[in-house]
């Protein structure tokens, strides 16, 4: 079926969300650990994470300022820091529950029973029970004009993970970590790797590492 | 194991490249297609496409000006219309293909064995061989200063794919569809649903759709 814009455009609102919110494919699924200056910490959930460039190690992630993720927002903007944390298939659960609207004041930590923990050299919370930790701190700040949402860049100042998960070429095999991909707004997927594949030359065909 | 800022500027380059480009987690699969002012065209695969919102419907994608998809820029630039479509287990082969470096003047559609199809609508390519294919119009470009990436936002135009795979909610069931994921540079994945989940409200555990 072809759905032109002005399809689109008509559908109802939710169907609209449901739609545009899977088209791109597959997503990441990390946790964004904050906390404000006093320390009171904050968790939510982002599929918008992105890989921007290893040198400097720099991660991307949209923010919607209208939504839940508004203290993520206000505490990565007073405090320039934040973790990211995988979200494996132990915790997806827990991981959905953040998105929550809770109250000003409570803690998505304690609400969804996943515990802070600090790495003794940065001041933002990590997710104890997640495999793969970042932490990261803010070097740019982008307003998207098209439809106001705002695009944080951030520089990694530590990766926390285990040494088993980590091929000898520095590949970290995040399906052994248990990590999970998300599509649309809701659905939470494990993977079955297909292959990693050879580097790709013009007249060759990729063989499988 | 902890890596400190320090210690990943210090790993062998290839050794920090795979390692940066896979702590993000999952990422979605893509191939641009595109075509110059003269109609030839073009075809790279991409994992930094990432939904920026339903309404008005905007995908964003990351660039790296210094690789392969130049000409997917300099094309996108020129002519202001680009494809997305989805990597299907079928042709993740090809699709990898398309990141050689192939002279000027090729084109990545004959080279690796895919098939350009145009939907009448619509001047930029699509991949016949893709379940999910969405024709943008670019409305945005950022340059991201702190490594020269550039950003671009596309506005949706069409979207063609079976009717079968569309949630009676608008969901594209992207597993159905054979989508594939990206971990690192070079690695596959197909998926397994764990659930979709209800909207996450506070006290209540979210349970399966």
């Amino acid at each position: 079926m072809t759905l032109t814009i002005e399809d689109i455009l008509s559908l109802e609102k939710g169907y609209r969300t449901n739609l545009i919110n899977s088209v791109s494919g597959f997503k990441s699924a990390n946790l964004v650990g904050s906390s404000d200056p006093a320390g009171k910490t904050n968790l939510a959930i982002f599929s918008s994470v992105i890989h921007m460039g290893a040198h400097p190690p720099l991660l991307g992630m949209l923010f919607r300022p209208v939504t839940v993720a508004r203290h993520t927002y206000e505490n990565i903007k007073s405090t320039g820091l934040f973790t990211l944390n995988h979200v494996s298939s132990d915790i997806f659960k827990a991981a959905h529950q953040t998105s929550a609207r809770y109250e000003d004041g409570v803690s998505e930590f304690e609400e969804v029973g996943l515990t802070p923990w600090y790495s003794g050299n940065f001041a933002a919370p990590y997710v104890a029970e997640s495999t793969v930790k970042t932490g990261l701190k803010l070097v740019e700040e982008i307003e998207i004009k098209a439809n106001g949402t705002v695009f944080m860049v951030g520089e990694i100042v530590e990766i926390i993970l285990p040494g088993g998960i980590v091929s000898p070429d520095g590949y970290i095999d995040v399906e052994k970590a248990g990590t999970v991909a998300i599509s649309g707004l809701d659905s939470y997927h494990r993977t079955e790797r297909l292959a990693r594949l050879t580097y790709a030359k013009p007249g060759k065909q990729p063989s499988e590492l």
